[in-house]
């Protein structure tokens, strides 16, 4: 998928929502345990309850690997059932030597057919690019990242002053455009979403965090949008474990809408719409 | 498998020699073309042939998530084919916020029972303590890596006048111990071994970039080994696709074997046999 069309998506649903796909199975609602394949089952009916009110889904794939083969099917056909019109970003966070991400590239954007996979930084420009020499899939940069983990390295501060995190976005518009590169930045730390956007004014923005983990919606917005809205907020947990009963889909759909209704009255009040 | 148990194989065999299993199906030879799981099949020839050449295999995983499900079966067959004393390392290079990192944890440590992964440090301590929590498993983190990449970050000068990846060694060995942590440090930037020696001399290092990648197995060995040993040197390429003829796991067993008697050789020279 390309900026114009994900862009056209998000004024068409009036909603930024991202919804993470963080399916364990021993979260997954009873109603569900006795079904063939409870992961995908659990997905299906998340999808079909939420699509109205997303325009992205991230399945996180540690989730699905820790099923094994299993797990790797149940996610192929999870993918299978999102709407054509919607954004998949496979959470992989992945990276490795040239000749390696090459297969990962392969593995993510050509067999399973996602939009986007999210990347690891560390290991630098040949361990990202061939993921970006694919057309219209992007290529979702690990910069600031929502967990307590990222004051130890990211928020470290260079001989130039500035963070790594920021040496990173600058390194890496270097490598790709705003076209095929976005940015994770985490919502628990909004007050450098303002850093951020300094340097990638024109990027779209993978934002975690909102929710379960703590940010404000209201001001990530503020600090993120852009003329683009350049900005998906991913929900995961709050979202998909809304309830543990057999209105689970119902409970994700209200949670997806309510989320919804807040982003188009912020993108309203941006004039985005 | 432990730290003592890995030091004793080494010394049994004469070597630190980890063989990569980054087997591209279009690279393994046309006599296997025709099995029913010619990666599996493959990969089964190289070990037979190479088991009393080396302590460690290394399957990159990004190798066989790019055959989907298929992939991670050949995969599982591998690891069971692989004798029990023999150490195993899953290529992984993972790292994800806590409660996602427990995940792929479980995947490797509990569904494919590798005794060590590889991680990427970028997210921090509780991207990596998951890893930390299984006890005689080793959390193999990315340091100094043999990419051309490794420039852009990991030897980025941070304000106290260290490198990035001297930065990960200091923090990341307050996280684990010599008993449960390794590190990566590429061969082609030998001449940094001494600067992680003194951060890290006591822990085992595991060096790829030997071989195809240019390193040099001498240079390494003056710089890196420890009273411990506290290397394992890994090939890939070189020694499994040293033939495509019928002959591969003989000509993978030459070459492996070649390595082992220069390891020998170090081994001797160093007094560690």
């Amino acid at each position: 998928m390309n900026k114009q069309d994900l862009i056209a998506q998000i004024k068409a649903k009036r909603s930024f929502l991202c919804i993470g796909l963080d399916t364990d199975p021993h979260k997954i609602p009873k109603v569900l345990q006795e079904s063939e394949d409870p992961v995908f089952e659990f997905n299906k009916q998340i999808i079909e309850a939420t699509a109205q009110y997303a325009v992205a889904y991230k399945p996180n794939l540690a989730f699905y690997e820790a099923q094994g083969e299993k797990g790797w099917q149940s996610l192929r056909k999870t993918l299978a059932v999102i709407p054509p019109h919607v954004f998949i970003i496979a959470d992989a966070k992945r990276a490795d030597i040239g000749n390696t991400s090459h297969q990962y590239a392969k593995a993510f954007f050509e067999d399973l057919k996602a939009d986007a996979v999210t990347i690891a930084p560390y290991m630098g420009e040949d361990s990202v690019k061939p993921f970006l020499s694919y057309t219209e899939r992007w290529t979702v940069l690990l910069a600031l990242t929502s967990n307590s983990g990222s004051q130890d390295f990211q928020l470290k501060k260079l001989a130039d002053g500035s963070f790594l995190f920021e040496e990173v976005l600058k390194t890496a518009i270097t490598w790709g455009t705003d076209q095929n590169m976005m940015f994770v930045v985490g919502a628990t730390n909004a007050s450098y979403l303002q850093r951020v956007r300094q340097i990638v004014p024109m990027h779209f923005l993978l934002v975690p965090g909102v929710g379960a983990q703590g940010g404000s919606l209201a001001e990530v917005a503020q600090n993120g949008l852009n003329k683009d809205v350049g900005l998906l907020v991913n929900s995961s947990r709050e979202i998909i474990y809304a309830s543990n009963g057999v209105d689970f889909a119902e409970a994700a759909a209200k949670k997806a809408h309510k989320i919804q209704l807040e982003m188009a009255e912020l993108l309203q009040q941006n004039e985005l719409l």
